[in-house]
């Protein structure tokens, strides 16, 4: 049998030892595990940016790949920790959201509370339970632990919704849900919204005071250094500079309202 | 038999091509290695700071693992190159203090000089210990080759302590050792020194200009934005912002003092 | 037989999910895949600095390793996807010159563009290529399929070379070619070009208007925070400062002028 992959996703950044704790709490439990690391550089404390960048990776995974992701800074209160179990792949962490994307997209799957302590590191820290209960939890779960002999099945979990833009007659009013490392401003209009307004050949964008007359196939379609909108790997309308930094260019950012006309 | 563990602490950075070719060079001599990166963001030259933090990290691992760790100011020079032999875990790197603080947790453990240039990457370079000697030890090491044959037991070591907190009556006096990603800072003081002085539910702490009247279970027992004190994950006093950053907010820093009275 | 080992150098930073999919896309392909990542902090786009990097690593690894590079600001363009088959190692990534300097030292190759999109994950986008062509054509790679059977063999690819130091009787003229993490300044001039101006011990060295007078054998030879000249891990001058930060302290960095005389 291939060895289960476990990916962590996390806001612990890569100066401290957190993250490596996670990995050696799991390997003392499986020494057979695969590590991917999605990201520990979510912005310490944004939940929804973890959400999204979770939303876009867990899907390339293999079948059975337990994701972790911990940006908690309800660590230690009584905020639930749950196990998610979906047909193809399993989600750990803490009940705040942090799943809520993946789970509107999973057809079949359900949720438990973390509640049998037997399968956690002692002492319980207030403050990193990424190492006392998330990697134990998951390390235990690839070796074939049931999720209902460490975890009760819940109906209620912290749901999580990104703002849907408005379509009115021939235009699209969106929004910038997120930026990358590259300055890539990534927004909530997908390809389906293009074609409900039609007119593909004659799309313009419009962000703050500038306006992009057409959505490009690909970067190199403008010159170095302008301004341009296209569809991005994840199948979203994205509005780049090409070879440069929108947010740093321009100052546009998450939040930004984006039209479509 | 499960794969052997090999762990990586350094202050290379994530720019670089050096934490990688470390990697290939143990990869070669014995493909089997699992990694874990415990930190590559150690500040420049701070042996110190990387003391802590792989004193943080070390006992999470498997038994067997063995930890390289390189913050080397002193590349190149007179300083000895050693691994330390312990009963559960092996350290390989330079004999600078880095393994100070695990030395002195560890009680029972051998110190050896790496002086056996067969094992060594050829030309050794005056920079790049960590390709040339500390990584292809610890994979020969992995491979069952015994530290004797690689190395001379010695008597001396470079020895690290962190300052211990002063207890005078009530009062104790410490100091921030420790700043982690988040901004939150680690202090020398720890459960047990503030059970010697008593009165667990009335404790105030001071850092700077400033009194916390509790120490808080959690986060989430102050307002956002608050600052708070509270047992972190490695058993000490930690003085935090809840989701903020101390450091940015109130210049706290490394070498504070605090204290609980 | 030993896991095959794939490496991955990209601009793609921390950041995102971006690295964590391509290892996601290659698992659900070839799960024993072990990964190495030589860097993921390559300036965006800045092609010669990737091409500089992957050439101080690929030698290091197990022969059979894969090296994916990513570096790719015409991707989605008509630029080619290739595949360099060497004796030793194999490379994927863009036809833009990120193997240039690998092509350069490797004695016999073939060089293969990816036309097969039966290999590739769809829909293709037209701004991740690592995702959708490097990462599956790697891991099938890894799993045996000829290289033939992907791809078809062409004859020219992008080349790319480092500016050549300048000898005039006892003096070299060379170029600042690539600035480290830690600040320290890698230069175009190797010790062999020493050797030919002769006088190997009394050699000095000028960059901007400040003269260094000799080679050092280590950091340590000078006092901390002086400047020195030595020769670093990959064979090259380099200028540093001890325990400091050559850029931060000096300004100097790529592209100044280093005289040897």
């Amino acid at each position: 049998m291939p060895p289960t992959t476990i990916t962590l996703l996390t806001d612990f950044g890569y100066q401290d030892h957190y993250v490596g704790v996670m990995k050696g709490v799991i390997l003392s439990i499986n020494p057979q595990i695969k590590f991917v690391d999605i990201s520990h550089n979510v912005s310490p404390h944004n939940v929804l940016e973890g959400a999204i960048i979770l939303n876009n990776a867990y899907s390339y995974f293999p079948r059975g790949t337990i994701h972790i992701a911990v940006v908690d800074p309800g660590v230690g209160s009584d905020r639930k920790a749950i196990l998610v179990a979906g047909k193809d792949y399993f989600f750990v962490g803490p009940d705040n959201g942090i799943f809520g994307l993946v789970c509107n997209r999973l057809k079949e799957f359900n949720v438990f509370e973390l509640t049998n302590s037997r399968f956690f590191l002692k002492p319980i820290s207030a403050t990193f339970h990424g190492r006392d209960i998330f990697a134990p939890i998951a390390a235990y779960l690839s070796k074939g632990v049931p999720p209902a002999e460490m975890s009760q099945k819940i109906k209620n979990y912290q749901s999580l919704s990104l703002p849907v833009p408005i379509i009115e007659g021939e235009r699209i009013k969106g929004t910038v849900i997120h930026m990358d490392g590259f300055g890539n401003l990534v927004t909530n209009i997908n390809r389906g919204h293009l074609k409900k307004i039609g007119k593909e050949n004659s799309l313009k964008v419009k962000i703050g005071e500038r306006i992009i007359t057409k959505i490009s196939p690909n970067y190199q379609s403008v010159n170095r250094g302008k301004l341009l909108a296209l569809i991005g790997s994840s199948e979203m309308l994205e509005i780049s500079v090409r070879e440069g930094n929108t947010w740093k260019m321009l100052g546009y950012k998450e939040g930004d309202e984006v039209l479509v006309f």
